[in-house]
């Protein structure tokens, strides 16, 4: 196994098209720019698709799942049970990816990358379960770096088999209690920024829950700083499985030239893993919604992406970008199907 | 003709299907608020529509066009023979609101309610052409007192054909060149507010512009200062033909028990006047975007809401209440088809 190919090229979008998106848009029967970020939306993806007519009719959303041994810290307000009870509800499709996954005609597939408990062979759900969870990293390093390895490579993994599928949006989504305070962890270590500034609530903690779960992790950060001196030491010692593997997906997805949608906090701290491993990757994002979790605001600044919308969720599971679906399909079918002030006989700006 | 319905009782919606909406948002498998804005549509759609499981299959979307006298003072980027060049593309399919109906196979209907110039008879377009436009509001009333009727049960008579389809949401949109002006000085004079705050570039304005545009707004809104005593007389003065529809079609879509999806800058322009005319209209509105038109921001303020997208739109029609669409129609499959902690086997919060 070979962690390398991390950093192979990410190809360019295409700026003829680029270009051509650009013109189209400003032909369309509507004041200059009336549209908004649809209209920036439809001219990305033509760059990214290299065609003049955009369209996202396939999707694969991919939810990673794994346990977390800092969840021993008392950091999450849902006990560590439920990482297994989800996967079951997300293949018995009751979860909101699930529900939202049917509404898009969507391929939602599960990738269990180590949930503590077992569970019975589910229609849905690829068994790639490294470890019974990561370490507590407020005592040890998350993972080792053979279990690094696996994750990533489970992340490039689904992003082949979406390839195989055609898939032309590939959305990633994480499930794993206690994950929010790993994302943190990783976000801080990657920024240098306090914990206090980024650590929220994440599925429930009061206020006396984020006061300790930032000293949870200022603490484990100060524990492994010495090893911390690249976005994969990062990874290794303060990951999730699933975050590693979220974050290998991005960029094995730009790779292929297959455009991303992220999620919420703990997919854009992926993301954000993902760019500083490999800056191109970010030609291939879009960016979904505004999670409610206070510290992403300050990761999408630090990106500097405004996302799609702002509809205070905080669930994780890609649900965002699920929701941000039905957008990029409109930005879509207005660039296809407008008329253009030619076609329509409508008189221009004077 | 009778304009006295405008003040007749709205219904309340169902506070005990509200209840049951919020325990059952709380029931599901997620954290309790994680689906943020999502669950609180649902839980309004459950108490507008009196049922545990609500949907807005049946969409009904109507476009009043009308002209505006007020075009002579050089207020718009656009010629005024535009207006009725939009009806032909919305009728052909061509505009953005005619894309977007049809991928939200909603029905679309543009109302003629007074354009300058004839057209042909087209499908899909009702002519109840009131005057080939206003007068210029800057040297006489908009409208006769006959023509503002006229207005008002032209909005009503739309929602009625809509009532007929059994529709579950109403969208109205606005088609005329000029009709920032008139919406502006409309909510200027409901709320006192001086016009140099509320004007902006319309479909496409420079700063020059936009205060001329302020300045013939302030001192049409000073020439018919003594008659502006109530909210239909505001609209007789400074409407818009097409303004005063919407403002009637909302009113008479909340008596009907019908929710309403509020579009943009003109839109809650409109919603203020019904809303200033009937307080409890307001009950029966979701509001859609923020407009990138500059004023949208002080009247959601006012009318205490915040939009549920923002994507910097600014081209009416409807368009930005259709791009929302698939929101609400998220929430409810949320809402109707996730399963419960319990149906699920999944632990809930400790």
């Amino acid at each position: 196994m070979n962690i390398d190919w991390l950093n192979k090229d990410i190809p360019a979008v295409n700026e003829e098209y680029e270009k051509k998106a650009i013109q189209r848009q400003n032909n369309l029967t509507k004041p200059p720019g009336s549209l908004g970020h649809l209209e920036k939306i439809a001219i990305k993806l033509s760059a990214m698709q290299a065609c003049e007519k955009p369209a996202i009719d396939k999707i694969q959303i991919v939810v990673f799942a794994a346990d977390h041994g800092i969840a021993e810290e008392g950091v999450s307000a849902f006990p560590q049970a439920v990482t297994v009870e989800m996967v079951k509800n997300f293949a018995r499709g009751g979860a909101a990816i699930s529900v939202l996954a049917k509404e898009l005609q969507a391929d939602l597939e599960v990738v269990n990358v180590g949930t503590v408990s077992e569970h019975e062979k589910l229609p849905g759900v690829v068994m790639q379960r490294i470890a019974p969870g990561t370490a507590n990293f407020s005592k040890q390093a998350a993972m080792t770096q053979g279990q690094l390895l696996e994750s990533v490579n489970a992340g490039r993994d689904a992003v082949m088999r979406a390839k195989e599928k055609n898939t032309q949006l590939f959305i990633a989504g994480d499930m794993g209690i206690a994950n929010t305070t790993s994302a943190t962890a990783i976000a801080c270590a990657l920024l240098n920024k306090k914990p206090d500034v980024l650590a929220g609530p994440g599925t429930g903690l009061d206020n006396k829950g984020v006061i300790h779960k930032a000293k949870v992790i200022k603490e484990s950060i100060e524990l492994h700083a010495d090893k911390l001196k690249n976005p994969l030491d990062v990874l290794q010692h303060l990951g999730g499985f699933e975050i590693a593997a979220l974050t290998a997906a991005y960029i094995s997805s730009a790779q292929q030239s297959i455009p991303v949608l992220v999620d919420g906090f703990i997919s854009s701290i992926a993301a954000l893993a993902a760019i500083k491993i490999n800056k191109n990757v970010k030609d291939w994002m879009f960016f979904a919604h505004a999670s409610a979790e206070p510290g992403h605001k300050i990761i999408m600044d630090v990106i500097n992406e405004k996302p799609l919308v702002d509809l205070d969720m905080r669930l994780g599971e890609g649900s965002g970008a699920a929701v941000a679906v039905p957008l990029i399909r409109m930005a879509c079918a207005l660039h296809n199907n407008m008329a253009t002030f030619e076609q329509a006989g409508v008189s221009n700006k004077d």
